[in-house]
């Protein structure tokens, strides 16, 4: 095998976009893949051929007469060699005339997919193999695309990839809903000498060291809650994004998030076009649409205590909110967001400022007292996207937060020092991955963007 | 802040590379970072400032009258402004005469880094702050590159970043090396609805499915390991690259080893190449050659059969072995390891074709009945660097193998049915990360390549 000049079907499409793939016309060409769809008219077969290299198939046609070649059908692995023939007038611009067909791997008369539309859910049962079907091959490329430019951004803005721990034993707040772990449930504090280890619930607290010495840091990797909640917008095991920077403030981390989202978007579109253009006519037909505004509209920056007023005004205007309580202090509910984003705004806004106390400890106080620079960034369809701050950087004021929170302060006295030592503003954020992944493709269901999704009584293997 | 038009330190040196720094000479720039060093001559103060973006600190040239300043010492932030002045007569070829010097944050008298040499063991304590030393700051580095580079070359070579899970329900054949995981010590089975819900020992087996859809797949994620042992190259939790790829016996897994790891490898060694050169003077004088003939060299291809007689004939030849029995059927010890690389071929090996009995029950069984496919890839003064193998792809063959190892074969039915339903000949190999880190650092304990190690006995947060 030589890892570098095989072709795809992916190569083939490049060319023809560049309108040079006439120079490969009547070229004896090989593919390997599993099969889409296989039909025979007389004496001619023809299957489309998917190698994993995009979405779009490759049409083989080749002599029906061999036996050994019946058993061709959905789920079936093949390799073929032919001639790449170009037919412009047809519905699809080239072809592979076969000289070789090989039936690599059959599939048993009860392999669960077949050619007909199959639900969501059932897929779901079956991990191991919705990923051949149209849908969930595109979702998980795009997921890849997605993943990879998150690290290109970064390693082009000069930002280090630290890998936080999974395991932790730092105090949690008993908040009750993270998973605990241990070599011997009989000796549960045995293997590593502590009473408390479970799994992260963000990487945020050890990655902030990092910041204040290499300037600009993030994290990238699974991340664990144990809610008992079934939601289509929660799983038990995730991944997240999370960017610290110094010299940062409230208004550069919003810089910092619109610049990196943008960029991510709209690289997966240009590299996942075949895949978002199928999600566009199957799943959504606005995705295309939302998601060039995304790229190209500024995002709005709206303080809370605006977004208060204009939701007031909305009320008195004669609007009707389920929840019509909107003092200063309570966090917006989902119907609030999708006014702001999709009446008020018409797309993505970062709201910033929040009262402190439906917000987290870290965050820097603002000087009024009753706020903190917290931002959420709000988006049409799906809600929160990211979730960020500016990190209180002055060692008294966290302490006291800490304190007025009744917290186990020796057990975050290695995070208070960070402000004692070298302490620079900083700021950061978290992006639920699998949030963005539901932007770009349009399914509704978190579920359908996980390989093997693991949810309150639901897991697979 | 303007994301994109920061000048860093790194910069310079680019400039300076190229022979184009001369065109900021005169002007005036400002950084921001922490303090490596400062000293003071009289009314002149001097200090070197790392922000981070390489392991070259800028020297900072000021005004030492400022009282506010006389606190200015390793660790502190600070931010300064001042003009380039190029100085190739001096040791270090530029300097910045600063105009403005502001400390941004203390240290307090406790803070644990002195500028005297502090050992390893005691870094290994105070996590938050190691790398901020010279070695640690270089090796996080060279950690994130590495893992970069990992992504570029998959992306590269149309290889899907797929995400396996973390937490498993699979049955793991009862090792008792798992973690296990709960929401409720009190009811186990509750959350998950699954009595056995432990941390991946390897994203392998969940892959596989992936790679007969996509054809070239990997995981890079972290992995778990309940083994009490205290070495210095085990860690309970690491991180795993495992590609798998279809269409591939076991000499493509060799080439696409070899080639991954030649790219992987040489990419980090020109990024960070000021960080190996430390690591070369300060940590493992033989590093930068052993490195460049790792890239350089083709790595040598030995059958287990032939490796056993090489050994055999150098124990008649009169070299002593701890262990003399070479019997076909026994793994090889770290020593005849050494003997192999370190004196025989004098370079990394992939040594092929194990006996099954010493390898996993999913790797191909070759047609002399004994032997597996398998390769371990060894290097001089490492170790077992990756160990891969070509999957036995035949149904039949594969449940005859679980069945005589007494595995519950129930649990492993989908595994098992990706060989009756669309199965491709396919091949993958596992390298543990932070072995790769040790190697391109000289880093000698595994400890010391993790920002936060979580070995048996020992997690701190």
């Amino acid at each position: 095998m030589d890892l570098t000049e095989q072709q795809t079907i992916r190569d083939l499409y490049a060319l023809l976009e560049k309108e040079e793939l006439s120079k490969l016309q009547g070229q004896t060409l090989s593919f390997g893949g599993f099969v889409r769809n296989a039909r025979s008219m007389g004496q001619v077969a023809f299957l489309s051929l998917n190698d994993g290299s995009c979405f779009e198939n490759l049409q083989v046609v080749y002599d029906a007469s061999k036996d050994e070649l019946s058993g061709i059908r959905l789920g079936c692995s093949v390799q073929v060699e032919g001639v790449l023939v170009l037919t412009p007038e047809a519905k699809q611009p080239f072809e592979l005339k076969a000289s070789r067909v090989e039936l690599i791997g059959k599939v048993a008369d009860d392999f669960p997919l077949q050619k007909k539309r199959t639900s969501f859910e059932f897929l779901r049962t079956i991990p191991q193999w919705r990923m051949k079907t149209n849908t969930f091959n595109a979702v998980f490329r795009v997921r890849s695309a997605l993943a990879y430019y998150i690290h290109e951004y970064f390693f082009q803005h000069g930002f280090y990839w630290i890998h936080t721990p999974i395991l932790t034993a730092n105090d949690c707040e008993g908040e009750g809903q993270t998973f605990q772990v241990t070599a011997d449930a009989k000796k549960p504090a045995e293997f590593f000498n502590k009473d408390n280890v479970h799994l992260t619930v963000s990487g945020q607290l050890h990655v902030e060291p990092f910041a204040l010495t290499y300037g600009k840091v993030y994290t990238f990797g699974p991340t664990f809650r144990a809610e008992k909640s079934n939601t289509v917008r929660h799983a038990a095991e995730f991944w997240m994004v999370e960017p610290e920077f110094s010299f940062a403030h409230l208004l550069d981390d919003c810089d910092l998030m619109e610049d990196f989202l943008k960029y991510v978007v709209s690289k997966t579109m240009e590299r996942c076009e075949q895949d978002i253009r199928f999600f566009n006519e199957r799943i959504d037909s606005h995705l295309l649409e939302r998601l060039k505004e995304f790229i190209e509209k500024p995002f709005a920056r709206v303080e809370y205590r605006d977004a208060l007023k204009l939701l007031e005004k909305a009320k008195e205007e004669g609007h009707r909110f389920e929840v019509e309580d909107f003092r200063f202090g309570l966090d917006f509910g989902s119907e609030h967001e999708k006014y702001l984003t999709e009446v008020i705004f018409k797309g993505p806004i970062f709201l910033i400022n929040y009262p402190k106390d439906i917000k987290a400890f870290y965050m820097k106080q603002n000087d009024d007292g009753e706020t903190v620079a917290a931002v959420d960034l709000l988006v049409p369809q799906i809600g929160e996207l990211c979730g960020g701050s500016e990190r209180e950087c002055d060692y008294d004021k966290l302490l006291s937060r800490m304190e007025e929170l009744h917290m186990n302060i020796e057990a975050y006295q290695w995070y208070l020092d960070l402000r004692k030592n070298g302490s620079i503003p900083h700021s950061g954020f978290g992006l639920g991955f699998e949030r963005l992944v539901m932007l770009v493709t349009g399914m509704q269901n978190i579920r359908d963007t996980l390989p093997y999704p693991r949810c309150y009584k639901d897991m697979l293997f």
